[in-house]
């Protein structure tokens, strides 16, 4: 019985999110029916972690048990070959029976995309947020460090089930450590890159945080409200939920 | 009554090409139905060409004839929020009464995207056609110089009307003036770019030249034998039709 790892790119533009549901097409149904079809057998695909609807991945960890002796290699082919152009699995290959995409995550590298030129070329306009309004990036550069560090991210938290794996909120439950949170600016590209590493993350909590960068960019917050955002533990401090489109896990790492 | 001319970007994978048509989405009608909104009447939209189902363009031009004084500033952003975000307009300006945008047209630009890669990125998958078998670039880049000057094209012309525009084939009437054909070669990004400038392409030109230097790229050619498949006048000493989407109408130039 192989626990086999895979690397997974999607364009979540046309898909109801990572994980099954009824009567939407989603990233994880699509690669459970054609790694069943491969493979010969019903199987249940554990992702690292659930994207919402319109988000993409670089590089999302997913991980299966199967009975199957298809070669690695065989089995990407097979794979991509199946799969909607949308979908693509970059590797696969055997990892120890404990292994878990989930579970034994030690951090998610997420990257959100806010395009400032006037008008978004269409090749980009699934891939990035079109905001084209002026933005100070010196001080959503300075807020967004003030999250490095162990916080409770609860300001930041959607409402409902706590975190991306769908598990409930608990009093004190909503502590997380973010390893690095960075603005970077492409001035060629009229791009301002948001990045964050962190040892997990609630649900919505990058668009949250990107909102609320948003608002400092705009001047409504100031660097140093961030502070304060995070200690009052209330989701109505902080700013919108940005739009999924310009969202990407870019990796996880183990 | 001004003659407004426009500049469009647009993402072809999810429109039946730039023809009006009907029961199925194209560029043609999205652009004349948000025009006839903002200016209050119907119209009718002139392009400096068609292009088929799947292709991409980044600076096509059409024109339109139009009573209505709103500012092009405003007619631009007024389009543009009104459009989907796969058709951007990304100019307009009033031109002299006697401008067509096809008639004056006095050459334009394709370019053709190749991927390499053994996979192909979700992001990338709607913009390229994806190739991943040995291509020697080279010989395709000598193949490609052959086609430079005035010659019959009628071996890379498709079956029914000769050109763009919908006019029938006449005899005589498939000479076309290349101005330059050449092959880059991205290696870093594992991309072959095909890029063509030419007084005019008859229909499935450029997709059609594409599929004869693959052949030339595998080996089923040799570049020196461009000037009997141009010479034998005849679609079946050419290549296949390459696929819509790695072709884009970069530019026409006036």
């Amino acid at each position: 019985m192989g626990n086999i790892r895979l690397v997974i790119a999607y364009d979540g533009a046309d898909f109801h999110g990572w994980q099954r549901q009824p009567h939407a097409p989603t990233i994880q149904e699509a690669l459970e029916t054609a790694i069943a079809k491969i493979t010969g057998a019903p199987v249940k695909l554990y992702g690292s972690g659930r994207t919402d609807a319109g988000v993409h991945a670089a590089g999302q960890v997913a991980n299966f048990k199967t009975a199957c002796p298809i070669p690695c290699a065989s089995l990407v082919k097979a794979l991509n070959d199946m799969l909607p152009a949308a979908i693509r699995v970059k590797r696969a290959e055997e990892a120890d029976a404990a292994f878990h995409a989930r579970y034994s995550a030690a951090s998610k590298t997420y990257r959100y995309r806010i395009l400032q030129s006037a008008i978004c070329p269409p090749y980009l306009a699934r891939y990035v947020y079109h905001h084209p309004y002026p933005l100070n990036c010196l001080r959503m550069a300075k807020a967004a460090r003030r999250l490095e560090g162990e916080h409770d991210f609860t300001s930041f938290a959607a409402a409902g089930p706590a975190d991306e794996g769908g598990k409930r909120k608990q009093k004190g439950g909503n502590v997380r450590r973010v390893f690095r949170s960075r603005i970077a600016v492409r001035k060629d590209l009229s791009l301002v890159v948001y990045e964050v590493r962190g040892s997990g993350f609630l649900h919505h909590m990058v668009r949250n945080i990107v909102g609320t960068l948003l608002e400092v960019g705009s001047g409504k917050l100031r660097p140093e409200d961030m502070a304060a955002v995070l200690e009052a533990r209330d989701r109505s401090q902080a700013g919108a939920t940005a739009p999924a489109c310009g969202l990407c896990l870019v990796r996880v790492e183990y």
